[in-house]
């Protein structure tokens, strides 16, 4: 044994062989105790792998959005300069103990964006502001009204008014605009009317209560505007035209892989397409989204090419327009899927079609995409491309009316079986089965461009509302000399016969 | 003059006219008071039309779900305890001005259902718990290194731990289930980091917050739970029950109205109608709700007939089925709307195929919200529905495997034009675009069946993981007599030859 020992450092197994012949049992030496490690291990080494698993999910957080870094970043830069400012001596002589709640106040309305910041301080202040003085006032009466019967006029005012804001909250107007207005209000109406102090104090703690809190949500409109500001009303306008751009990219891809499925790609170009496939899954599901961002960026002030008073609200009414495109988009890929197939006869005769209205259709929509990313005033290229959408979608109705010719009547199972009329006929012989994939997705594309055209509408609305191109002509006619202008419109008007030869 | 004084009390016009004759220009006697008049008079009932619309919304609110007014009530009536209890000497001797803090917690952590309520009373527990012991921790290494520096290492310590945790908050898998314990963490670490107490009172106001805030949260908890209580989980239950049903009326609706248009009915009916038709739009839009419940749900202990661990997921599972089949019925839906209308023969051929289809599909929906309802063991008539509605998907495809011999090849728009065509025509003529409509409903048709059958595997997925009619069967064991249960049998056995007669 003692070469081997020298050799193998680990675990040992010895085995003892009795003198007298007898058999003896194996048993570990260790027992319990080697048990109890392995299933330590096994947990410590779980344990681990969690970690390790939401290291890496965190990480993956970070990369895909380093804006999201950034924000954390500013919190803590928000509260590191409060908590200094709280450390100098004349802020906290000035307020004492109540410094705190700018601390509280930084900590609770810091957002991610400049709209739901300002929502969140605007709605504390004036709850604070509203909530002080009722509570004054009813502490006036409750002191004037003897000790015993103080706390039951405090009690039911606390009650009454708890009961009337919480209800306000729940009603769908005021959710929108002051849901967290009411709630402050019943914290500070809670708060300073129970507070028991004489009123000449409850006078100083409310004044001290809305001076902390005013320091607080400056800091915080400070730090959100000028540290790498993200604004709600930026976002979703970048939201609807990423969007859209999916949406097109999804509706040309979807069609094109239909009709050319023995196009073969390698793996990771495959999956790419795939991506791009789904994109109207993010249309579906960014309903919530667009309207948090459209509910706060009406908080935010003039930037960048947004006013003050932006249309927001006609973001959401173009997004419910996508989105009604999108569900017959989500019909369409079933198309796709479908075991039934279609006769390849029948591809090739609507096969054009079908490519001519996808891509005119999505045409338009990228077209759509490029006018509300750029604010200008809607280029004449867009009636171009949707009456070129309306005469794809004309010639489709077309196709499907030259398409009897194609089906052999005496196909007809009654009669005879499918495979038995295909070998006998010979003319080209399709059954309305195979007829029926392409049918429903010829219906389908038309179906959509109708639903186009309600999303140009919508966006031409949006155009008319934020006056798109307002600036831009000023900007042209100040710093254009007429030879530019000459030279921009003869450039235009090729553009316009190259589209029209297409 | 004077008689018609004495009639008119209101407004009086004065026409003045001199003695010489000339003429005199009619002025209103009270010029600029009277707009200013007419001016506040427009404002005030402008106002009071305002306050009256917006007292009505309210009332709509109160009366549609007067839960919610007894989630009023019950926040107020916990407020209301609170600060009696505030007002009583011996806890406001035991914690002194902090029992400001349960009253706090009362107004923040009371949502209006049981999960929700956990969830924020728990994660206030635990993030107070954690950020109490660390603060204290960071502030005693601080008040070790001098006056001078202290304030640095605080705000470091501040920065650092505020931006980790708002980071935490950005990670999905604890965003869903400690968000707010993490907003928690960083309010009480800021607190009590900054709060520049020494640190045997720093002990002290830690204990006191987590004392009164177990308080306040021991009070939310009972008064949530004990007064009309209302669960997440059994609200996700109920909304994918209803949402079934809603889904399986307007499948059947939009059928019955594409092929019984000419059926006349009473306006109230017809808007009864719509509103069944439109139910599928409930189920579109019902996802975040979904979520949010199921979310909650997993927090609340055994209630009803849901155990701690009911599949609160399966649910999220079945909704997101239910919405795939709702994008097939908002497609079919636009098959109604259609201007292109199909012929009346075709309609006659394929009617009661796709009637046959829809009633079978929406009455194996029907019974699998029964299924869910009851929560008892999936009774073999959903297999029998299933099968059903398998056969009439079969027929409905021969239907339209026999619909060539309807279609007149002759009708060629280049040969000869419509019209022509269907004059000469001795036998029942089509053109392919009268066809299309028709074939493209019945064909989202088979769509949808195929993916009710996807939903009819969740809801058993469901069944299997929340272990349905367990309790029933032990209670039938014990309750149940041998005669009784052999009744049962017969009645199942007489339902399920009547089914198979149908």
């Amino acid at each position: 044994m003692a070469p081997r020992k020298e050799v193998f450092e680990g675990v040992e197994w010895r085995i003892r062989v009795a003198a007298d012949g007898s058999s003896g049992a194996l048993v570990p030496a260790t027992g319990l105790a080697r048990k109890a490690w392995l299933g330590i291990k096994g947990l410590i080494s779980g344990f681990a792998l969690k970690v390790r698993m939401f290291v890496k999910k965190a990480w993956d957080v970070g990369t895909n959005d380093p804006r999201k870094v950034i924000h954390c970043i500013k919190v803590g830069l928000a509260l590191a300069i409060v908590s200094l400012f709280y450390f100098m001596r004349p802020l906290y002589d000035g307020v004492g103990g109540n410094a705190m709640w700018a601390v509280m106040t930084v900590v609770v309305v810091f957002e991610p964006t400049v709209g739901a910041t300002l929502y969140k301080c605007f709605n504390r202040v004036l709850g604070t502001f509203l909530a002080g003085f009722l509570a004054v006032g009813v502490h006036w009466v409750a002191s004037q009204s003897g000790e015993r019967v103080e706390p039951f006029v405090v009690g039911a005012s606390v009650f009454l008014l708890a009961s009337a804001s919480t209800f306000s909250r729940l009603i769908p107007s005021v959710k929108s605009r002051f849901d967290y207005g009411a709630l402050i209000f019943i914290l500070t109406f809670s708060f300073v009317a129970v507070s028991g102090y004489r009123v000449d104090k409850l006078f100083e703690l409310a004044h001290h209560r809305i001076s902390t809190i005013i320091i607080g949500s400056s800091l915080c409109i400070l730090v959100i505007m000028l540290v790498c500001p993200i604004w709600s009303g930026q976002e979703l306008h970048s939201l609807i035209v990423r969007n859209m751009d999916k949406l097109a990219d999804s509706l040309d891809g979807c069609v094109t892989q239909y009709f050319n499925q023995s196009g073969e790609g390698t793996n990771s170009k495959e999956e790419a397409t795939d991506n791009k496939l789904q994109g109207y899954k993010c249309v579906l599901s960014s309903k919530a989204s667009e309207e948090s961002m459209a509910n706060f960026g009406r908080w935010e002030p003039s930037h960048g090419q947004f006013n003050f008073r932006h249309p927001w609200k006609q973001y959401l009414k173009i997004g419910a327009s996508m989105r009604s495109c999108a569900y017959c988009i989500e019909a369409l890929s079933s198309c796709i899927k479908s075991e039934n197939q279609a006769a390849k006869l029948i591809k090739q005769h609507l096969g054009s079609g079908c490519l001519k209205v996808s891509s005119s259709s999505s045409n338009v929509i990228k077209e759509l995409a490029e006018t509300v990313k750029t604010m200008k005033k809607k280029p004449s290229t867009t009636d171009l491309l949707a009456e070129e959408m309306k005469s794809a979608v004309q010639g489709l109705q077309n196709d499907l009316k030259t398409i009897p010719h194609l089906l052999n009547p005496s196909a007809i199972p009654g009669n005879k079986t499918l495979e038995t009329a295909c070998l006998e006929a010979t003319t080209p012989t399709v059954t309305l089965m195979e007829l029926v994939p392409v049918v429903k997705l010829a219906s389908i594309l038309i179906e959509i461009s109708g639903r186009i055209e309600a999303l140009v509408d919508a966006v031409e609305e949006l155009a008319k509302l934020a006056e798109f191109g307002i600036n831009d002509d000023k900007s042209k006619h100040s710093k254009m000399t007429d030879k530019t202008v000459s030279d921009a419109k003869q450039q235009t008007e090729g553009t316009m016969k190259a589209l029209q030869r297409v």
